[in-house]
């Protein structure tokens, strides 16, 4: 199983009047990551969506165990915590320094440029296959 | 049991490049449901941080069954789904018109300035009180 | 001359660390203002760029003059401050209660979905022409 | 007289329904870019908050030439256009390949925790001197 990992710096504009991040914005960092993860793959997602493919979001989850604040760099792991011919569910993990602060995941439908579900295509598959994590229990609700 | 009911015109901000709203601006929209919530039971959020209670998030989820885009008019309804001394769960649906297009639920723990729990004070929890819902089963999951 | 006004609650998303709405979500309450003064012109924005005619922004200044914060409710003014044929300028004027925090103006180019600059109809203008500021000197930079 | 320079990638969440980035976030991009400046002079933002010494925008302004769209990969050119004991004002270029997609300004006060102007001490004044462009006339307005 490969994971991606990808890092940020902390945008100002990312902070709230608590002085973290917004928690929204882990959902930002999130696409960050799985659009690395596509590109690592070999599939582009500008591309993937450009040849009539899209990923939409049905579901996201995230908890949040820490914080990370303007002037920390934080490291996103992304993998596929499951793929089936029509959805595809991302894992995240984001740590500050040595702290794991959250972990997420989005689930997404294969669909085309109308919004129609469609399967992926094997090739697609089997580029994604190598990031699925070997567990089959739920991940990081 | 009440629902607290907000509406909310779609920015064109909060669109996406897939023409509807992006996923990570349903979180916005709860942000707004339960200010609303919270200021209708006579603990507006700003004046409760002021006094030293804060409301982080420790958790969050969405399932997106819709989509909405700039033009149209949203609806977010909210109640309580959860309610302990220490901690408190939101969840929400929206609306755009008749149809609703999203589910969602925030956990939040009740903590001090310095980012340590603690309990909230029995005003706080019976002005809370009214707007859970009576169901024991998990919601908006 | 028309001057059209709209309130928002502050977001708490919109602040940052500095306690304060964050500098670009000004723009966002202009877009807003403009949204709500074009749909009392009787030209809905959604439904102008449904009909191919699109305002893309081309040009924009803001001056802080004092800050709003989680809690408050603002106003925004919005006028035109130059309408040609291919071209609209609308000023804003944003305030806190009583206190004007803001100015800006933002500069749009009428365009077809190719992004090909386009003169707006008669009809259009006319509409537009009401919400014209009479002074000839430069507004809000 | 020195520019900074930073590349970003183009995040999804940044597009708007016209399949370009929205035109806020280039105030993001700027911020990335003075982020950089700043820490580059051997004054890393968030430190020099943390010794009581604030920057808050008083002004901005961004002419957009151009577009970027996610897929894209853009780089910010920041440099200092004017440079007081008070006042400090950087300028932007944004870059899309080849093509200069956006001009921009924001000018800021040095401020204490309470908002209070002040000095800028002599030897962060030093350090922000070399990035001073030699021109005297207004610049990205």
């Amino acid at each position: 199983m490969k994971i991606e990992t990808v890092e940020q710096q902390v945008r100002y504009a990312e902070t709230d009047r608590m002085q973290v991040v917004h928690h929204a914005n882990y959902l930002l960092w999130f696409e960050i990551g799985r659009t690395q993860l596509l590109a690592s793959a070999g599939y582009a997602y500008h591309e993937l969506e450009a040849s009539g493919t899209r990923f939409p979001v049905i579901e996201y989850g995230c908890r949040l165990i820490g914080s990370a604040d303007y002037g920390d760099r934080v490291r996103i792991d992304t993998y596929i915590s499951q793929l089936r011919s029509r959805t595809v569910e991302f894992a995240y993990e984001v740590f500050n320094g040595d702290k794991r602060i959250a972990t997420g995941m989005t689930k997404h439908i294969a669909a085309d440029l109308n919004q129609k579900p469609r399967r992926m295509d094997a090739a697609l598959l089997d580029a994604l296959r190598v990031y699925v994590a070997v567990s089959t229990e739920p991940q990081n609700r």
